[in-house]
């Protein structure tokens, strides 16, 4: 086991991977901006170390100081949590030059997969289903155009390089096809400094289902499940759910061995999230995360494994502490994320929090980095909070989050706290009747 | 279902009952002193009706004023938490001829089982193992010298109306019980206005076992297994675990199935614990507690199935929603009493919380009723929360209470954090190595 973890990042999700490393009886070292000096787990570490100002690329993005951290405090280990270089393979290449672990897979798996093609590629070959489309990049219109017809209107032309919506677009019929592939490819260019762009067959009504997946580095592969995080505004996931009240258990056996099999066959190393279109009964494939999500408490919820002791437990050696017959899903349970956003608009409100006041009971679980007096800085992502909800059942699930979000008390800025008090009651939401463009449509509507 | 229960209490326990009730979408009223304006569970009811001032005999105790506001504002059942009037028989009573539902079993179970020698005499019918002793009130010293003769030395004289300590002595031999009983006999009479003692053999190194168990009212029981109160200081119980560490597999099926049947076979209805005292191998009734425990969660925790809940819908007529077979166990639990007095004296420390940050993470349950700003009223019994912390075995569970207690913050006023933060430690607790006197033991050591 480690003596010594680095945590390279900030908010709930280094107050996490602490209070794991604590758990397991592990010195904390944690790295922070100039900006972050008064966070919690700041306060909570063993150590502290001070790598730069704000923004991120000049303390959190920066490998240099954070190397130069483990190598003063004499850390064994880093666990990048989620975001910033969590999915670095650059970053995963020098720490291991070091004799530095990277809780996380290898540099290689993670370029694998951050390659959009080369993962789709990739998927394929082990058994994955994917979404029809263009094997590759497409630069002429007239491929385009014959791929296109091949499977069939609507399409959506998507960059190689990218992520979160940007250098998307979907053409429906052939007269929007020039447009739109001109559009994304200047889109990626700009976005990703690479204009690559890719064709899929366009799916109307989606729902997000991705498999939590753990691999041990030696050949074995498990699954957690699924979760569905269909709920979403502008790509960014705002309510989860596990199981997912779509799928029926035959379909879950059937995609979570077809995953377990393939992380496996990998050779795969830690955490991952195998994400997934899903309708009428088919998967397609969009990508694999290859760290930790935000989202990942539900399925510790309904399972009682904590994912980030596995985490550590597999990139120190010491293996999965779980077979595949070992996991088996409890009830059901809902994660919420709270931004410090207002309601309405969905713009930042950075600010102070005066009084912040989380709620308690059977089945609740806070995952949050802010406390009351707490000042949040303007520099980072607006995500103050996690509220996760467990059941023995859906309604269960849904009656015990509702009154949760009625105690949940967070004065001093606006927050999401109102969005959801609002989807709790809600009808499609009680029956699990939504897609990935509900909550967009929804939110359309109240406007 | 009721479309509206009366809360009879105050503190952590009406916020439980009170997040029961929302979660199962009934409506809610608190009665509260003068002196619990200010209290959270005030602040989120549908409805608040002030019965009186401090001291509880004026408010909490005054069962005129509780049916007055069931009266003035339509409540169809009444919720009595624990301590105050949740044993009260006269209140069942006078509750049931104005047609409300008292949320527990009937007046005539409770009496049956508040007076000591009644309890234990029933409790023999029903084939609950009772500790060797008196059938019933011993008087003259010689017959008190015949049974001690009997049973054997060491022997404990207590109170026929007692709870607390108040008429308790040993004699651990012939010469010491003439002293014993003339002294537990003028307690019990100053303390109880009933000087009536009885006699039982006195175990030396016991744990206290106590099964939850439940009855339907209309002939069936069920049990929850068992907590391990062992931990005790001045017959308070300090720290609580689920299931016991010291018992198996065959001894838990064995008093489980016991308690079970006696309950079933009383007809009794809604919540009770039945508490044993332990002894190599051996369970020796203690008493029957007709009413939800403090110590419930743990019990939650490890079923996932909510007692509260359980308790509304068999006093409303719906029965349970468990069978025998369905309460599995899942894991460890540990639950801390968090008491605002001094660590090391035990004194009160009533005073303004000037900040009360909760820990959060997988497994970890915070039950509270106080927040940051609270001014705890010095009217009251010291508990201003409880740190429940589930794990998938005693160890995960111990090393995640050690983090738990790190992070959990109340400034402002004393309390009994840092004894829990020693006792995670300590390695006879580690071992699940302790009686009903070793946590009195290990005090007086540090003293």
């Amino acid at each position: 086991m480690f003596q010594k973890v680095l945590i390279a990042n900030r908010g709930e999700i280094a107050l996490r991977v602490l209070r794991a490393c604590k758990e397991l009886g592990i010195q904390t070292v944690v790295v922070h901006s100039t900006a972050d000096t008064d966070a919690m787990h700041v306060r909570l570490a063993d150590e502290a170390v001070c790598i730069g100002p704000p923004p991120s690329r000049d303390s959190y993005l920066n490998i240099h100081q954070i190397v130069a951290a483990c190598e003063i405090t004499g850390a064994d280990a880093v666990h990048p949590g989620y975001g910033f270089l969590s999915e670095n393979a650059k970053f995963a290449d020098i720490l291991a030059a070091h004799n530095i672990t990277f809780i996380g897979p290898s540099g290689d798996h993670i370029r694998m997969m951050g390659d959009k093609i080369e993962a789709k590629r990739t998927a394929k070959r082990l058994g994955i289903p994917v979404v029809p489309g263009s094997d590759g990049a497409v630069t002429e219109e007239s491929e385009a155009r014959r791929i296109a017809g091949e499977i069939g209107y609507p399409v959506i032309i998507k960059a190689s390089a990218g992520g979160g919506g940007r250098g998307m677009k979907v053409a429906r019929s052939e007269a929007e096809l020039e447009v739109a592939l001109a559009t994304a490819r200047s889109e990626a260019g700009a976005a990703f400094g690479d204009d690559a762009v890719y064709i899929e067959k366009y799916l109307e009504k989606p729902r997000h289902i991705e498999l939590q997946v753990f691999g041990d580095g030696a050949g074995k592969g498990v699954h957690f499940g699924e979760r569905d995080c269909s709920l979403q505004r502008r790509h960014q996931k705002v309510w989860e759910e596990a199981l997912s009240p779509a799928l029926n258990e035959a379909e879950r056996e059937r995609i979570g061995t077809i995953c377990a099999n393939a992380v496996a066959e990998l050779g795969y190393s830690g955490a991952g999230t195998i994400e997934f279109l899903y309708e009428n009964g088919e998967f397609y494939f969009i990508e694999m995360n290859t760290r930790l999500q935000v989202e990942h408490p539900i399925t510790e919820a309904i399972t009682g494994v904590d994912l980030v002791h596995e985490q550590i437990r597999v990139a120190s050696g010491g293996g999965l502490s779980v077979t595949q017959k070992d996991i088996r899903f409890q009830g059901h349970a809902i994660e919420c994320r709270i931004n410090a956003e207002d309601p309405r608009t969905f713009m930042p409100s950075p600010g102070t929090i005066t009084h912040f006041h989380t709620p308690g009971g059977l089945g609740i679980r806070v995952d949050s980095g802010v406390y009351s007096g707490y000042r949040i800085p303007p520099y980072y992502d607006s995500l103050i909070g996690k509220l996760i909800v467990h059941g023995r059942n859906r309604v269960e699930c849904m009656m015990r989050l509702r009154r949760a979000l009625d105690e949940f008390v967070v004065d001093g800025i606006n927050t999401t706290l109102p969005l959801f008090r609002d989807l709790v009651g809600n009808h499609d939401i009680a029956d699990g009747n939504y897609d990935i463009h509900w909550l967009e449509k929804y939110l359309a509507k109240g406007e």
